[in-house]
């Protein structure tokens, strides 16, 4: 059984997955999963993956399409496990407590030499559907707080398969910096009575500036934020106030978010070669869905540079790129996309 | 000048570092400093560098010895910018000043060919108290609150040049995680009138546990931390409480220090094949000398798994390995290496 435990100085809770336990001699880089080998996430091996959670299937009358466009499966590997209680208990001056949760594989196509990016506006966003119809199954688990939705592309930024895939992680406790987040954005709020993250909207996409927009449609903006960690760090923000992901009283809202997520992985792609990259869906916990102060969206992280563990170890980013240069040139690229 | 700007929702302040500015094509791999080239590190290229601050100097006597055993230079390419005041101010919703401290280089060792782990005890003593000498130094700048020392070794783990370096950040803010740590620990001495850090040193120590623990000499433990982020993560703690590192009564605890920093790194060598690893030394903001609260520490990572993105995006630490599975194998791996 995983277990979750929690450091007594800073409260930072970690996953420690005993059940993928691996010795000294285990860390050699991981070469499965290449072109040239056997892929579980390929149509005809659907039995090697646990049986779906959820499926789309293509529109009758497809033809020779496979059987489905979008499939979710539990991982085969899970860091967290749903069956059990969570047993809180201590050990003198610590806390942990049973690894509960769903660790969950969003296959985004049937077709192994795609990526998410070169995918469709419609599949992509079926992808976004699929998000949005696991968060809604899974909050109803009275055991979990928080359904956190990611992608590792490449390599680099820690994928172990190739084929397109997101994941998603439901844990009984909020992440740390998901948790700052919101702690973040309510004093705001207490502060001026307005949303945090609407404000930025605002400020970013005034007539007068525009500075570090990426790219915007009618409901979404792509933009890079002030105090970036990351070169090319992007977010992409819905521009009416919704705190939740899969609260959307319209779901044709999904469709401009895939159309402008689409966008913003090409012009990533383009200007930095197809860079390995992470992202990570921002939205609020569970049974906290209707919150004034927060605000949902997507912070996409090419994975660029390489001061991993310095950072990860004081929390101070150095970025050698400011938003305001990576913006003019994300833009500017496109237009010779277009032009060319 | 570079710039330090604040995330107006979670606080977390990033160096813009604007004098480093990198355009997309400026992202491939570093192969500067390689063996075969040239390093601006060795002795003889002493002009390669800008003039030191601090010098250890070899014992007179010593014969054809380089004129240097450490050497503490100013970052050529520096993140911060040591001239010039902090020009706090605002832009809307966003804040922001000059990117005012100091980013220097710790060269521990003439010789190119040696990694910390292998020179003498006696020599990382003297790197240990370059440490200290510039701590103390540093510390008279009224307009910096935290002094961080780090390591970054091998090129995984963010080193760009080869020869054996450790690296000085001075800030005019503290950084994000040991503010956290320094709350933390804030919050269970008013709880229990207790430092946290001597509470876990008792705990991990005590005559019926040692099941975290890799080694240890009189002033020193070394030990994997309870809710480790990443496999093999080693603290070394002193045994008796210290806020800050360079305010010790008794210099001969850095030759404590030094001893067990060289039997970690060396059993961290031996397990694990010599693994890209970093530090980071954790000690009490500038002015803040004495604290009952707090207790310095150094905090070793080895840079074995590749979920830094998502990780550095959530916060959110997945570790497959037991921090009782590697300290017993730390522990053991050393008795083999003695017996053989």
């Amino acid at each position: 059984m995983p277990e979750l435990r929690k450091d007594p100085v800073v409260g930072r809770w970690v996953i420690i997955s005993t059940g993928r336990s691996r010795r000294p001699t285990n860390f050699a880089p991981a070469t499965k999963g290449k072109s040239d080998g056997f892929c579980p996430f390929c149509p005809g091996n659907e039995d090697k993956t646990p049986p779906a959670v959820y499926t789309v299937k293509p529109p009758a009358g497809a033809g020779a399409a496979p059987a489905w466009n979008v499939r979710v499966v539990p991982n085969k590997f899970p860091a967290l496990q749903i069956e059990g209680g969570l047993e809180r208990r201590g050990e003198g001056l610590y806390d942990r407590m049973n690894g509960v949760g769903a660790h969950e594989v969003v296959i985004e196509s049937p077709d192994h030499g795609m990526d998410l990016a070169d995918l469709p506006v419609e599949h992509i966003h079926e992808v976004m559907l699929a998000y949005r119809e696991r968060m809604i199954d899974l909050h109803k688990d009275k055991r979990l707080r928080y359904v956190l939705i990611f992608k590792n592309h490449g390599e680099r930024a820690g994928a172990t398969l190739e084929h397109t895939h997101s994941q998603l992680i439901a844990t009984p406790i909020i992440p740390r910096f998901l948790q700052e987040e919101l702690e973040g954005a309510r004093r705001y709020y207490e502060l001026k009575e307005r949303c945090v993250f609407c404000d930025i909207v605002h400020q970013e996409t005034a007539d007068n500036d525009g500075r570090r927009v990426v790219a915007k449609n009618d409901r979404f903006v792509a933009l890079e934020p002030f105090a970036p960690r990351f070169p090319f760090e992007t977010w992409i923000l819905p521009r009416r106030h919704d705190a939740s992901y899969q609260d959307t009283a319209d779901t044709g809202e999904y469709l401009d978010l895939a159309a402008l997520l689409k966008d913003t992985l090409q012009r990533l792609n383009r200007a930095l070669d197809r860079p390995p990259f992470n992202f990570v869906l921002h939205t609020a916990p569970v049974s906290d869905g209707d919150l004034e102060y927060y605000h949902w969206h997507l912070e996409i992280m090419p994975n660029l540079t390489r001061m991993a563990g310095f950072e990860m170890g004081s929390g101070f980013h150095i970025n050698p790129t400011p938003p305001e240069d990576a913006a003019q040139y994300l833009r500017e690229i496109a237009a010779e996309a277009a032009n060319g």
